[in-house]
């Protein structure tokens, strides 16, 4: 049992708010010792039983709602029907078994996230309950999806947060090289031990399948590519030349392979380095496309981060808005918490003016439904990806 | 030539924002003279030319910019070109010609909206300037696209707001009867010189399309329904069966001619009678959805509705929750102005628990590309779509 202190807000737990910051619970000693991913009943200041809950005393969001039933035992039977409901949704909404499966809190696993390559499922435990419990979050994912091969993949921020260690293990099955990964048309190559993340981010798939329709014909930029996201949906539709830019050569190599895979390395090319440099480079050599998309990382990850991040993002909007052709298109995207829908539009719109441009903005899109989001936790809306027509 | 007065702010006007309201310009009596719909040069309170704009005295927004140049001819040749320009992206975007053509400020024709039927053009010239010039407005049209058929469309409140009068006439070609337009892989039946503003929306396209994916199998509610909008989708889609609630009879028949068009009409079925009792009264039936979609008209249109218009909203969801079968899906939407996102998404978020229920949300949708909004003027951004899946 943890309990919230007097002045804590229980309203917002009973309103599915999902998280309990360390300064809203009687950190007694008895909590302080508690090990990190255990199990408890949260109260509230009146000794209420409000939820069930997992406490990390290492972490800043020090318990993590489980169920908001007190008292339900957290086993591999409870985190097997999280997942058979998680899967329901992406059995529906996709053809291929290719797709985030499960999006931590708003699926209801708070903190794991879980990415699916057919067979293989990635697993990154990014709160201490998971990396206690990765042994049944492994087996009820078998069961309930069938897969073979799983993979943990403990790298990433998150897990620093939570004082877990950086690693990633092949749990069962056998990875043999790049999963091929069908995708709007186009195949991605998903290096699911040694790539970024999980391997491939399947977030941007409804914003990759915008870009697609407008690439009919088109000469396309790709900037900060990574393993093609944007470029290899281009090239499935239909465009006549793709460039990926990256500075990881790896990542360039995986998009190479994908090319390949897709029938579509003629079409495609690759430009290592920097993106800002190669922006420039690119308008120095008189280059210009039909469609120019940078979906960089995050530059505004956190609050004190937002200034210098939205500076960034208007940045890259003026480098990249001088390469596209009169009449073409441009895609700009963030996946920065700390910086909204409005802040982010806002920044490139000055980018784009100061980059001698103007335009419309004609596609406002979000991470697809494979990434749920709790209405209560608006900060999981990370994704942004705006397209504009340019004059 | 108009004068803005010393403290107004050119500023906007360079950066692309499109309007001058009344008490940013001069207005003696030369100007209070000029007859609605006058194109003159906008210059700066230091008498710099700064744009090509049309006056009208009668309307707030006092003039609207025709062109960042400055002394541009406003004439068939130039509107034909806008609307070139406007169709470049349609003809890129769909695969059938019918889709909004001219979205107003941001298709760079102020106040114009055309809507394409095929071989038909329905115009709304909801500005001076495209009442006075409406002829060329016509012959710009046939002669870019080849419609045949072109429709006036005088209705709607803004109209009003300009000092024009309603009155919707035929001013090319023929209209046989309800036109069937293909959207979405269902058969929508518009009927453009009796329907509600063009006849059909088009602005819910993309999230038609999100319906229909989530719809297979699926019991289908379609509140609000209009011609069918999300209920024939949904039987593109595979829905078992789908009905529309609506007050309009007329628009009933219409969802039903569509249901007819498709072969769907075994799995169609209308209600018609108002939204709120409906629902009340299909809970009271003790009726549940697999897939619930309430499309309301804009309850929040303005500034002085945003209160009254939200809590419409939270009673919307607060009543279709219920009706939701476990684990299925509930899309709200709004296309008032007034009410942003964040604003929306939390009247949506107290409905659904004022409704005894909570959920994720998986899909936030704007209105499609064919609606395209200028970075300056966020507030067209007035359609938004939340699909929720319910626990």
């Amino acid at each position: 049992m943890v309990r919230l202190r007097p002045k804590a807000e229980a309203r917002a737990i009973r309103h599915g708010f999902p998280w309990v910051y360390v300064d809203e619970l009687v950190t007694d000693r008895r909590t302080q010792a508690l090990a990190g991913g255990t199990i408890a009943t949260l109260e509230d200041a009146e000794r209420r039983p409000l939820a069930t809950v997992t406490v990390n005393p290492k972490s800043k969001i020090i318990a993590r709602v489980m169920s908001r039933d007190a008292g339900v035992e957290i086993d591999r039977a409870w985190i097997a029907e999280r997942i058979a409901h998680a899967l329901e949704l992406r059995a529906r909404l996709f053809d291929a078994p290719f797709y985030r499966l499960i999006h931590a809190e708003a699926d209801g696993l708070p903190g794991v996230i879980v990415d699916r390559f057919g067979d293989t499922a990635v697993i990154q435990p990014n709160a201490a309950w998971s990396e206690t419990m990765i042994g049944d979050i492994a087996a009820a994912l078998t069961e309930v999806t069938g897969v073979t091969t799983i993979v943990k993949n403990g790298s990433g921020r998150a897990r620093g947060l939570e004082g877990l260690s950086e690693e990633t293990v092949l749990l069962s099955g056998e990875v043999a090289g790049p999963i091929p990964v069908p995708m709007n048309g186009a195949i991605y190559m998903a290096d699911v031990l040694g790539g970024q993340k999980t391997g491939l981010f399947f977030d941007q798939r409804p914003n990759h399948a915008f870009a697609a329709r407008l690439a009919k014909g088109a000469r396309v930029l790709d900037v900060f590519s990574h393993v093609g996201g944007f470029a290899l949906a281009a090239l499935a539709g239909g465009a006549v030349s793709a460039l990926s830019v990256d500075a990881s050569a790896a990542a360039l190599d995986l998009a190479g392979q994908g090319a390949r895979a897709m029938g579509a390395e003629a079409r495609f090319a690759t430009r290592q380095g920097d993106a800002f440099a190669t922006l420039e480079a690119l308008a120095a050599e008189g280059e210009t496309f039909d469609l120019v998309i940078c979906d960089p990382p995050a530059f505004a990850p956190n609050k004190q981060a937002l200034e210098a991040g939205l500076r960034a993002y208007e940045r890259v909007a003026k480098l990249a808005a001088p390469l596209v052709a009169p009449g073409g298109y441009l895609g700009l995207c963030s996946c920065s918490h700390a910086a909204d829908l409005v802040q982010f539009r806002a920044a490139c719109g000055r980018g784009i003016g100061k980059g001698g441009r103007r335009g419309q903005i004609i596609h406002t899109g979000y991470a697809g439904p494979d990434h749920p989001m709790l209405p209560q936790l608006a900060e999981t809306a990370y994704l942004k990806s705006l397209f504009f027509r340019l004059d």
